[in-house]
């Protein structure tokens, strides 16, 4: 039996992918620029086996057993197994680990509850892992366009710092892949807090939501031929180092996405009332502060995720920590340095945070001896 | 001491006025278009009175007087007063009342906590008030012009039905005037639900609002080149009685509306949690009714206005009133017939409503005998 591990990390979009220009590929309307997450707080782990006596594929993701595997994921199997196949092949040494079976065990160190987008650490750990196991030649990029028709985003967690997923014109998608514009080392001070909130709504998945703005939100025309031009303005800020723009940028495009959400028809609303409590409270912060030390971006969710500095992280978490002390997640008490925020802000979010997650900028994908599969090639159960 | 009352109306855009291009004027960026509310059920009551006695303007506003005459007030007496005075100079018969001074007693029936705009009614009572004072030969839609400068949509109340406020194109405004387009006779079922909401949030006001929208954002500049097209389709729906139209014009500009403001930066924020809830219960009434029955609008606040025909009343508020049943304003009790709506939709409503307000399209401002000033010259208070 071959066994491989890999952690992939999470990644939060700057500027954000919304609507897909092909559904099967899922090749977007836009390019689309994240930052890594360190996998020292979130990841997917992801072990994957494979053994002449397996007898089918099989997934076990978060200790049960997907009865099914999605299309999706036949897809990825598939194109990797293709690319194990062509290897084979050439050399006829090689094991023809591409007619084996797979058993894969997949586990996130955070709780679907949470939140948090899976699917992007989930496939690029997928990916990755078979990668390892198939011992494949191909680079990250190469292997980013198989990630992509897992979960869109999911191509942008292989790499670690900043990575760009390119738009493509091309039909096929061969040129709508991630790449690493900066490494994590280019800016190591950045710094993301996620303010997880209560929600009671039931949430419109993101492809359904994508779709539905594709076909219905005017405004949404408009933004997909401007999002090259904020995608030029923010790799210029990650490479001046430049925070002011950074956050502008990454704020503007969050709003600008949610506003496309409400022009869609009928509206989705991905935003609820403490979302835009903490948006309010992000920029009273800034004006408090005279400068922007705080930057605020949603997903297709309620969930906040704030991008800070090391040299403001006391200043920042100082003054949240005022109001959300009795959170989880907190390292330690920021009581130090705080800025005097009117009750008026904290008011509507005391009480309405269920957790906060404090990490960095990281790096991509790595393989780690930790295993979810025994020597059976069953899952282990902790 | 000649008087005057005038009963003005309110009005609710269904093509929403959003950014002044010229903020001393009150000339928007684009046109907009209206429905004109009964004054069966709210009204602004202006008496307007003048006086060789009389030693300075004055103003009593529900029952209160104003200190000082805001600067839009005073420019709106100027011009009517220098309207009259042309008048008076043509004709030396006429008594010089541009000569004397102004008490003005103003009332709205409903009340400012209500959430509901007053400064139209308001403007449109004072200008149409001083106009049969001043026995002015100026049309409704001159006058437009003047109770624009008061409060833009102001110059949408002095006409009944269907208004249109022309955006115009000269620099002195003189082509931005309000004209209607169809009567209440046009569309006599047309009926409207208002649903004042619950609010704890600070709200940014309309002027500070818009402006910023048109300073910081992107998409609005999307909207403002687009909202020509809206209107014109609009104006095809009210021409037609076309309800499945002008309800789905009604709500995408209110949805188009409220993303320009979610894109201004900092965003500005007039929906909220109950506003949300309550667009996805109008759409599920929709959906379940196989065809749009009701439209609702949101204007700078969290409030809901739904138009909708007669023919569908009983079922619209007959389901309504099943989540809504403990509120103020019901006529009566609607229980015949109703659509079988899921809870979750009502949930997040429950508790969440303070009142309705059902009521009709009508006409525009009326003199009344009802008056608001003493022989004296001074408030009557009731």
């Amino acid at each position: 039996m071959h066994k491989k591990s890999v952690k992939a990390p999470v990644n939060i979009a700057v500027i954000k992918y919304w609507g897909k220009r092909d559904k099967e590929l899922n090749l977007p309307m836009n390019g689309s620029l994240s930052v890594t997450l360190s996998i020292s707080k979130l990841y997917t782990l992801t072990s994957v086996a494979c053994c002449r006596e397996f007898e089918k594929d099989r997934f076990w993701l978060n200790g049960k057993e997907e009865k099914d595997l999605s299309e999706r994921m036949k897809t990825c199997l598939s194109l990797l197994r293709s690319l194990r196949y062509s290897k084979e092949s050439k050399d006829s040494k090689l094991e023809r680990l591409s007619e084996q079976y797979l058993h894969i065990v997949s586990e996130n160190n955070f709780p679907t509850a949470a939140g948090l987008a899976s699917s992007a650490s989930g496939y690029a750990a997928l990916i990755k892992g078979i990668a390892e196991l198939y011992e494949l030649d191909q680079s990250s990029e190469e292997l980013s366009c198989i990630a992509r028709q897992g979960s869109g985003s999911a191509c942008r967690s292989l790499m670690g710092g900043f990575v760009l997923w390119k738009m493509g014109v091309l039909k096929d998608g061969s040129d709508s892949f991630a790449e690493q514009i900066a490494s994590k080392s280019q800016w190591e001070d950045l710094r993301i807090l996620i303010i997880i909130v209560s929600s009671s709504s039931k949430k419109v998945s993101s492809t359904k939501g994508m779709q539905a703005t594709v076909l219905t939100s005017n405004l949404f025309q408009y933004r997909i031929k401007h999002v090259d031009f904020y995608i030029k303005k923010m790799e210029n800020a990650i490479k001046h180092k430049d925070f002011e723009s950074f956050a502008q940028l990454t704020m503007k495009d969050s709003n600008q996405f949610h506003a496309t959400c409400l022009d869609t028809f009928p509206p989705v609303f991905y935003l609820n009332d403490i979302s835009t409590s903490l948006i309010q409270l992000v920029h009273e912060i800034n004006r408090l502060s005279k400068k922007t030390i705080a930057a605020y971006t949603f997903d297709a969710g309620p969930n906040a995720v704030i991008y800070f500095l090391k040299e403001n992280e006391d200043l920042l978490l100082g003054t949240l920590h005022d109001c959300l002390s009795t959170v989880d997640g907190w390292s330690y008490k920021y009581n130090d340095i705080k800025l005097n925020i009117s009750n008026d802000y904290f008011f509507p979010i005391y009480g309405k945070v269920n957790k906060v997650i404090i990490t960095e900028i990281g790096d991509g994908t790595v393989q780690t001896s930790e295993s979810l599969i025994d020597s059976n090639g069953y899952p282990i159960y902790n």
